[in-house]
Parts: C-alpha cells; structure tokens; sequence
C-alpha cells in the first residue's frame, strides 16, 4: 500500500484562480473577442480598464482588460479558502521577501495582497469577493445558476487556468507548492534534470497554474490565460467562429497529454495566447496522487496525445513579446486584418 | 462583500467517495451490466463478491458486488485526506456512539472505520490504498491515465456519487458536515421547515453524497449509486445500449435543477438503482458557496431542469424495496426477462 | 436477393421541403423565438408577414410568419428537381382535381403551383429560386458555405421535415407517393388495419413529411414543422436557453424509435408546435429500402425509443387548436406569461 | 433567379457506394483494425477474404479485405437505383470502351458489372443485394434498425466514401459525369487550369467519390476510403483508442473546408490510408446545387477549414506506395512495432 505515514499534512489555504488583469493595445478588439465572440458579460468600465466575466462565473468580474502599448499580463489573483487562510498567507510571502503590501480591491475583488513570484510575474491573494448580481432580464430560473446563458456568441463559462513562462520552472514551483500550498500534479524533466515544465493544482483541477520554460530564457511572461467550455462542441463552435472572423489560431483543437485536456490556442487582437479549454481534462480526487514525470522519451505524448504538433513559437512566444521576427500561426490570418474588417 | 469574518475553518479531512458494496440476487446479471454493457474492470472475486472498477478508477476497485436474497447496499466507503485526519475523524465518530469499529482491508482498500449514519445506513472511512496495475496489454502510453479505455461496452470512467433514502435528511445532513466535514451545496426546504433533501460535497462536485426523504418512511436504504461518463455522448450510447438489451430505464436522459447534471436512471438486474451521469453539472470553487434552498415553489425547476417528470416511485423506490406491489419502469421492460433473453 | 424486376421506377421529381407559412397571434413574439432564441435570419418584412432563414438554408426564405388571430399553416412549398419535373407535376396534380393554380413568388421563391392534399392542408410547387446573398460582415471565408454562423442565440441550421395531422393518413399517403413520388419510410398500422401514421421521404431523409392521425378527427392541420440542429450539444443548449425564457417545453430532450431522431418538442409563443431536431436519424441510401411497419404491440418503441412517454395532447393538440380545454406543458410554463416577461 | 431553363435533367440512376475491396499485406492484423478496435462485424470468410460491416450497414458486407502482398484497393462496388437503371448503365459504359463484363456476386452483393476508370481505378456496378440478417443475439428492438449497436471498440456505422489519387483529375470527373450521373460538388481549380481535385455526389451527401491529383503522376491508387461516425465523441474516442493502441494517424481530428466534415487519418495495419468522419458536413438537398470552384488563392481554407496543415505526403502517399522512402506519420508510431505489441 502507498501511504506515507510521516509526511506533513496538505496545505487547503489557496482555493481558486479568481482574476486576471490582461493588457492589451488594442483594448476594443480586445473586448470585442471575448464579449462578441466568446460571450462573456462586461460589469464595469473604469479608467483604462473593462471587467468581464464569464456566465458562469459567481464574482463581479474575473477578467479585466487594461489599455497599455504592449501585450502582457498585469497581475494574476488568487481567493484563499478562509479569512484565516489569507492571513497566514500573507505572513508565509511576506518571510520570502517578494511581498508587496496590499492593494485596494477593485469591481468585486475584495483588498488583496499582492507579490512577485520568483521570476517576477506578478501575483495576488485575497479573500473578500462581491458576487454578481444580473439584471432581472438575466436572472436564471435556476436558483444555482448565476445568470442565463448569454445569448451572444460563443459563450466561455469561466476563467479556468494560468501558464506563465518561466526562466526557472523549479523555483517557482518551488514557491507555490511551500509557500501557497499548490500540489503538483505532471512536470517535465529533461535528461540534464532541469525541469522544462510544472503543472500545479489547488483543488481537483488538474492544473490551476502551469510553469513552461521560456526558451527565450527571459521568463516572467504570460505563456496563456484559459477559459472553460467543459465540452468539445463549444469547443469546434468556438473554432469555427474565429476562424471564420479572421483570428490567428495557433493550435488544435487537439488533446495534450498533460492534463488530458481539450484544447484550442488562439490570438485575441491584442496579442495575447488565450487557451480555450473544450472537454475537460482529469480530475484529481485523490488525495495520495503521486505527480507524473515526463522525461525526453515520453515528451511527445505529453504535449500531444493526438493531433498535429504544435508550432516551435509555441516555446518562444510568449507576452510582451521577445521575437524579433514576426510570428505567423499556421492559419495564416493576420490580426490587423481582421481588425480592418470587423471595424474593432 | 458576503464575507464572514468569525466563521470557524472549514475541515478538509474526508476527501472522496471511494468503495461502494452492492447486493445483488442476480449477481451474473449484475456483474454483466456493469462489466459487458458499461465496460468496467473486474480485478477480483472473492468468496459471494466480485470486485471492479472503472476505467479511469485509480484504485483496485470502487464496486463490490456480493450476492444477497435482497437487494441493496453493504456499505459506502470514504477515503481521508491524510492518515492523520482518519485518526481526527475517528475519533469524532466514537465521540458520537455510531461507531462500529475497525474492519479488514479488502481488494486495494486499507483498513477501514466501520460506522452507522444516524439512520443507519452503514460507512466506512480509510486512508491506505493499492492503485490499480493494469496488465500488460492494458497498459496506457499516457502517463497520467491509469489504464487504456476498454473496448468493451460503453464504459464508464469512475464512480460518482451516493444517495440515500432517509428517515430524517436533517439528522444525516448534520452528522454529515459536523463530523466528517461535507459541506452543503444545497437543499429542499418544505412549507413545514422539514428538509426533504440535501446534496453534500467534499471537495469540488457539486455533491458526493445526498439525503432524500424516504417517502415511506423507512429510511437507511439505496436510493441509487452513480457512475460517471462527464459527457452526453456516452450517456445517449449507454441508454440506447441498455434500452436495446431490454434493461429497465426509470428516467432521463434529462437534466436535474440540482446539481445541474445530465442524468439516466436504470434498473441493474439485481433491483437497484443506478445513476448514470452525462454532463457534469457545476462545480464548487468558490470558498463561500453559499448553499442553495429550494422550497415548494421551486421545486418543479429543481427536480427535473429540462426532460420529462420523474415518475412517483422516485420517492418511493428504494432497495432494499418495501413497496408492497411490483414497480414497473416507463419503458415497460422487465428484469426477469431480459435475463432470459441474455443469459445471465 | 430481395430484388423486385418488375416493379416500376422511382419518380425523382420532387426533391425538398423548400418553404413553410407559419401563422401566428402573436407574431413579434414568434419571430423573437426564432430569431433572438433560435438565430434565425430575417431577409424581408412585407404585409403582416416577417420572412426568415436559417444559416444553412440557401434561399433567401424558408419560414414565413404571417399575422393571424388564429394559429396553424399558411402553406408548405416543395421544390422540384427541374423545371420539367415541376410540369409534369403540375399535370398530375391537375389531374386529381386538387389542383388550384399558380400563384405568385415571394421572397426568393418563384412562381408556384398550389394545390391542396386530400385532407385541405394548403401546398405548393415550385422550381425558381433566389439564392440568400450574405451582406459582406456575415459572408464567410468558405466558399460552400452560405453565410457566417450566427452569433445570435442557438442557432439552428435549415428548415427540415413537416408533419401534418390527418383525417385519414392513407389517402394522404397515397397522394404523396402516387402524385409527387414520396417514398414511404415507416408507418404505424393498427389492429383494425388503419394506418395511424406515415413518414415520407424525398432524398435520404429518413421523413421529409410525416402524417399522424389526429384523434380529434378534424384533420388538415399542422402538428409540427421541424428545424435542424443535427448534433446533441447544439439542441441541449436550445432546451436550455428555452427553458429558462419561460417557453413550453411539451416532449424531449428524446429520441424517437421511428427515424430514431433526437427531438424537442416546444410551443412558440404563438401556439405553433415546433419541433428541435438534435442528432439526426437514420438516412436512406439504399434504393430498395423496404418500408418499416410498426403495430400495435411494437408502438412503445416507435414513438420512443428512450427519454419519457409523451402527453396525451401530443395527438390532439394541433394548430388550428380544437381542444375545449387549456393545454398546459409538463414543464407548467405560460406563454402569456413569458411574453410579458420578455416584452414580446 | 438562377434557374437555367434548358438544361438537360439529372440523372437519378446510380444510388451508393455499396461495397469495398481492400487489399492488405497484414490480413490479420487489418482485421483487427476493423473488428477489434472499429467494431465492424464480420459475416463470412472465403479464400483469402474476409467480409466485414458496419453495423448500420444494410447489406451482408460492405468492406472485402483481401490477402496480397502489396496494399491498395480490389474494386469499389456502386448500387444503381433499379434494375432498369443497372441495365442502361452498362450500355452507357459499354459505350466507352472501358468495360470488362460482368462477375459472379459474393456475400450478399449479386452479379456486377466491372469496368475500369480512365485512370484504371476498377468499379463495379450491381442492383441485386441481400440484406443482413442478425443472429438472435444481435437483433435490435427496434425495426429499423439492422442491429443492435456492438459491443466492441468504438464502432463506425458505415461505408461512407472513396477518394482515390488521379494522374487525370478532369478525365475521371468527366466519365463520373457523363457515364454515370454523379453531380460535381466542389472542385479544386490550380492557376494553370488544371483541375487538383473533384468531390463528387450521388444523393445528399457532399461526396460519394473524390479525385484528388496524385502528386506523384502515377494515378490510378488508393487515397483513403472512409467510413463513418457522424459525430464528433465517437470520432474523439477513435483517436483516443488507435493513438493508445500505437496505430498510425496522419492528420486530423479537423475539419476539411471542402465538405466540411470532421476527419481522421489513419494508417491502418496493412498499410492503407483510412479516413474516419466525425461531424457530417453539408448535405445537398437543393436541385440546381452549382459547384464550389476553390481557386490557389483560397486553397487553404478548402483542405484545412479549422485544425493543422497536412503532411506534404498526403498528396504523394497512396496504396499501392510508390514513394522511394519510408514515410512516418506525425505521431511517429511504427505499424511493425504496433503488430508485435497486440499480436497481430
């Protein structure tokens, strides 16, 4: 029987990936891509600044979308289990020495404390949320229902993950496994024992956060955001949309080994690499799950389990962008296009 | 912000539905509907039992069958979060005078805590267990998948949920969050305040175990076992299957208020109920869900979301069975002979 | 060899189900469900009629709404293979006496030929057509595609099947095959050899029309007409959206033994029975399919195959209506109530 | 209105793609690929042949796997609509030079009519059949169906198309026209006026047979034949199922613009090309259909509407192979190893 008697008990004090700043320069195309196409409900315009979320979604926003000259993330924020929780978070960063201090909260996103991640990437922690409350011509006749489905698009139902690019995969996974409590759920280790990849989880998602190496050596960059469909009709409805409205789609849909997940990556107008998740990978319930390790041998199957291979930028994109050359996806589509055409 | 400061923390300490012994009168016929027509894995018989597992189970089995006069359950097995919470818990049950005392390992299940809930209806909590090792010709080039998908049947991927007929859900309910630390999703409120159901979860399913009001009174029996596919595809090629080998289909595929899952209700050969899940329904991230209370006004949506009314005997139904006349499904089949028909 | 020599040919004269006049009482209600819900496209207002299509429908109509105290059927147009088939046909129907003329084109649908079948229901003829021309933002990058996907509602596909309530399924039947060279599909025949029903096909449809005994006697009035999703995800996502807007849901999510097609069944606001078709049934390629006979003791199957019985207003309830009594949906949804909700 | 007045009528006389022979070095081993993991079923087997079905398959076989030493194909079987039709078409053929006479019938598909394309691709022409007769154990409770769905792999319901390689696309097109009555729906048009490729039909599904230019200029081989699911989960499970058993899949799941189906390329045992439809794509009812004419600057939505480009080799791969080295798949599984691990 595999049950260790002498290890320290799990950490339950990170509950969920709740919110996401997204920078964009071309902020109405931007939100034209995710509330059009894919559905999502904008809450509140402020400064340079729109907060979505999606339908499913419980709290007031969990996108926001900020106007700034290059692509990238503004900050990644995550909900504690307890007030309590939060607390004892807090002081566990602050001894690392990457605390920040706190921050107001913003569009139902209570104060929250905010910090750096080893590479940089830019994290938050907070506990007090508002919900969202539709407008009457919303409201479900499901007491357990947020709202009615949108009648717009496409419509994604939550935010679902973050992978960001690493300089060092193992010190940041380091830091989320001691320091937040994430478990480790597959990683890549290469024959030099250097990890190339950490997919971590908090509840029984696979992965809630993934770190890949950044083989620009740079790190700190949003790899991808994703967001859930949970089937994969929604998924192809999705394909067939953006394809057809001229967006840059750089991979799948196809199944990755890893997470066993469903996917599609695509190029909202901005620039970023937005991941929409069709069925659902697995679901980890055990509480004794030992991590997958993949090595050299094993690598083709983790990344794909069937469908094509993914482009080589796929390890060097990253946003703010580092390529001195312009990257093209394998649909060829050009963004600026597609921008000209649908007015955005 | 819906916030509570001075709420106790919540206890993560049961973290998965992990055994469930059925009785069956027929237990070839029983284990050919699970095995031949849902694709699961025997690993094991032993004495009147014979053990499987779905496919993506981890562990050796998740279902014993063991044959009996009379259908329904032996008992229901939990799995803790660590060692050190099963001693917690333990010890919180024999404060409680439901304890039964310590029972034998069985097929991959560890050691495990007998106990009674307040009606009766026995359970058992473990932390050891033996992960499933298929052989050879089994064996998955995926890493993190425990075995190839069989090819035999309609296969379903893992066990799901329990639910039970109770005298009083109240009581059960209770017992449910205050000692073993399952917390209300929702529940059915009546105009005079009785409960008349409850859903309970562990971690993010939106229940791993639920209390309906027996309606005839007797309480601690099975209402039904659930099996999960997680998508609707499988479940429509599982109720066209089943319906072409003259199994008794009780009700859907249709979709709960509830939970908001995807759900078909059959009739095994032995008499007992069994839930099959298509489309999951919603998932628990959010720290501070607040449990959902439906009442006589809303109880249409919440039963059946879309698809037809369940039938009376829903209520009524249970196994072992006290109806006093033969129960026959809406799709008219009858048991005994569909197992003339096949054999078994 | 099941290979009849002597039987005459196929007639391939008639190919498709082109065009159908719908009446409602409430027709700003009618065309929101089926523009706002169902995604469909409006091409022309003129007179009390609103005309639409659906994505893939090549015409520029196929579903015309005209405003009546009453509802029930204008007409259903049917398109020939050649402007010679529709000659011939046109003298053949001439020679039946049900002939009544031509009439006038509308909407991308040319001259037509109008005549009336055995039991009055209105139908016309015609080989004309103008093809829907996209405005340029909903032309699509696929050339064989007609125009963009809609990003409006759950949008359904094409006009598909029509099913008319008969005084005498036989005599319509016979006129089909004999007059406009409908092959039979299935039928129901009863104990005392009365037909109860017949499905008619063109192509590979399984049933381009169907006549069912309406048990109200009257006979010449719509049961249904059916539109096309073609998958399971697109119709649960209709059944969705339309249950939580308030409308009648009468029968399904389901599958029907007779074509073995996914249906819904579902009131539009202006007591019209529409039909959802999700996963389609079974085609007919085989030149020398024979067809199917269904009898009293195999009719449980041929309606359903699994999902719930239907009502018994499902043999009834027809429009013109003809009930004494208000007929309420399973689901206890008012469409006067939902109207008003939604403002339509 | 697009209706030209003067054309000649279309010809309804040949019905279907009836039946198939492939020739496979790897008997057992292709066998395996169609029984074991595609659930087609088998019906007879005489000399080096063994007959196989999809389930929903009318008649006693559709695929013939034939022992030979190299892959490629037998003979593609074509269903005429009637007797009369199967007699006047011989005459027609005759005509061309490029009969060869009748042959004795086998499993179910009576005396035929051989002939050979202009490229030498061999065709046979019948109208007798026998239909399937399930064993008891097999026979569905539904009427019209052929039998019950297996209970084996993932099972493909039928035959659906073939697409062979061509050193003359417009000659094979034309004799496909002229001789036979298929209807052009889509053809590929190059700069220089050559025709790259013709998708033509026979009823309402978009292609019954295609003509792709064989790169190589032999001509005259196999490109795939196709059989079908006509959904998306089945194809998915496919995948999931060849990929874990190592088999070889070339490109997809995606979605070709050109029919806009769903696909799947596979190598099966044997070595020959075999495509699996997923999603249906369009189906033409409308009578005065006009071809899709896709030009260079549009090709590569027409090959690839959402999902990868296609290896280089999937217009120079053909049974039987004349590529001078050893071409790997994508996946980089190898046929040999794969046979070794199950067997076969």
């Amino acid at each position: 029987m595999r049950n260790p008697d002498n290890t320290p008990e799990p950490l339950f004090e990170v509950a969920e990936f709740g919110s996401f700043e997204l920078f964009s320069p071309h902020v109405d195309a931007t939100v034209w891509f995710f509330k059009d196409l894919l559905g999502m409900v904008e809450t509140e315009r402020s400064g340079d600044s729109v907060f979505l979320r999606g339908w499913e979604d419980p709290y007031k926003h969990t996108l926001k979308i900020t106007e700034r000259d290059t692509a990238g993330m503004g900050y990644a924020g995550w909900r504690t289990t307890s007030k309590q929780a939060l607390e004892r978070r807090v002081r566990a960063i602050e001894q690392t020495g990457l605390g920040r201090g706190w921050v107001e909260g913003e569009c139902g996103v209570g104060a929250a404390y905010e910090f750096a991640l080893p590479d940089g990437a830019v994290q938050r922690l907070n506990w007090e949320v508002d919900y969202y409350e539709p407008p009457e011509q919303a409201q479900s006749r499901l007491l357990n229902r947020v709202q009615r489905r949108p009648l717009t698009g496409v419509p994604i139902k939550a935010i679902d993950h973050l992978n960001l690019m690493a300089g060092d995969v193992t010190a940041n996974k380091e830091f989320c496994a001691e320091v937040l409590g994430f478990r480790l759920s597959e990683h890549i280790v290469m024959s030099d024992d250097v990890e190339a990849g950490a997919w971590m989880r908090l509840q029984t998602r696979s992965h809630d956060v993934a770190f890949t190496k950044d083989a620009t050596g740079v790190g700190g960059r949003l790899h991808h955001v994703a967001f859930l469909y949970g089937n994969s009709q929604h998924l192809n409805d999705a394909c067939d949309v953006l394809t057809d409205h001229g967006l840059e789609l750089e991979a799948g849909p196809a199944h990755h080994g890893i997470s066993q997940a469903e996917f599609l990556y695509v190029f909202e107008p901005g620039g970023n690499r937005i991941e929409l998740v069709g069925q659902l990978g697995y679901q980890v319930h055990d509480p004794s799950f030992e991590p997958i390790t993949w090595k050299q041998d094993t690598l083709d199957n983790a990344i794909i389990w069937y469908g094509a291979p993914l482009p080589a930028e796929f390890d060097t994109y990253g946003t703010p962008n580092v390529l001195p050359t312009a990257y093209r996806t394998p649909n060829g589509y050009i963004a600026a296009e597609m921008r000209a055409i649908h007015g955005v």
